[in-house]
């Protein structure tokens, strides 16, 4: 069961502005709903040394590993090209994609397809149905494409695998200042450590200036934690708890 | 005059899929459109160890680093500390920043306020008005707050600092598919390797199958491949040019 992941998007079209990536905050949402803990989002060029060095790095520091775009027929799609290197194994065609592909084409298969057929040596293939291709598992990395519908289709079917104990969450929603809540913050982080606290100002919305978030795999933590902030709020500064 | 450029999200609240990041996207564009090639965005925790060491290498690797979030009075606003922890310097409160704080502030001022007059040591407060708080520059970081309408304000405050000679775009759609439109940019390429050649396939639009993008900081050698490749594709592939 992994707790922590990491995420890679490759991808010259969101450094330079083109388009803005919104598989990274799907992504989040959903490991966290799942109990994983995403420690790092780096997004990296269509370049195959700076995938290979970011996918070393975060395979060795995380359980799992996403990688998003990349995978195509033409000539910057260099995903696989990367992971394998990262992973120091060659790319070699599967030849369970290879048939896919050919039932696909049919007559047209060409050697720009058949790119799509490659994965890094000892790569897995998982989560097949309902998904038409299966996604690539090397080691602990999941090569997902960046086309949103794609990415989002993919990620359902593999989702079970991912999930661990809940992250329980609460948020308290004040109507004082930053300046004036930080030591009340302080205090509880003293007395409940392990809590995850974090803390939000607001600016445009006139009900409340700052969400207080407090997490914890522990519910019973969590309970007694909020109640104790809450003891020690003033009254009039606690605008909702949800 | 700044060529690359990196950028570090600091925000548990991104990573935890609290918030979706709009700071990343908005500062690509920008870049982009006064010239600047960003290569890399990171998002790490709010922890002081992760933050300097990705500022350690960005400060390194690129021109010009900006980092967004983790400024503020609470306990997660650890930015400045892992900016100057990357450098090599202590955190100071810069008197400057004190002052502006005693005027805010008045008679209210308190130690949780006054961690926003904090800075690395030797870093310079650029940007003044018509921003009511300067931006915190240590060496080639730039401090940005993770609010969106403050992020974009002061970057604004900044942005001609960083115009260098603009890159110039040419988006070629096509009513083929990336498989047969392979062949045709592996051969551009092979002309022009100079060019920054990109292919966006889309699934849901009826009017094309791939956006194709070319990119150079030379009008003359882009129109240049921009003719070659118009002139190599099928005519009934072309479906606009803009």
């Amino acid at each position: 069961m992994p707790k922590t992941a990491g995420i890679i998007l490759i991808g010259n079209e969101i450094l330079s502005g083109k388009i803005a990536d919104v598989n990274a905050a799907y992504l989040c949402r959903e490991l966290r709903q799942l109990g994983v803990d995403v420690r790092r989002i780096s997004v990296v060029p269509d370049e195959v040394e700076l995938i290979a060095r970011e996918v070393t790095a975060q395979s060795r520091d995380f359980d799992v590993v996403f990688t998003s775009g990349g995978v195509g027929p033409t000539h910057d799609d260099v995903t696989i090209e990367g992971v394998a290197r990262a992973m120091g194994v060659p790319v070699v065609r599967h030849p369970r994609l290879v048939a896919t592909l050919e039932g696909y084409y049919r007559g047209e298969l060409n050697d720009a397809h058949l790119k799509m057929a490659e994965t890094p040596e000892g790569a897995e293939l998982v989560g097949g149905e309902p998904v038409r291709f299966p996604t690539i598992l090397m080691r602990n990395v999941y090569v997902l494409p960046g086309v949103p519908e794609i990415f989002r289709t993919k990620f359902e079917a593999l989702r079970e695998r991912f999930r661990d104990a809940p992250i329980h969450l609460k948020n308290v929603f004040v109507s004082i200042g930053e300046g004036e809540l930080a030591d009340y913050l302080n205090g509880l982080l003293a007395d409940f450590p392990l809590l995850l606290l974090g803390s939000y100002p607001e600016f445009s919305n006139p009900e409340y200036r700052v969400k207080v978030t407090l997490e914890s795999r522990d519910p019973g933590y969590l309970e007694k934690a909020l109640a104790e902030l809450l003891r020690r709020l003033p009254v009039r500064a606690v605008v909702q708890v949800t």
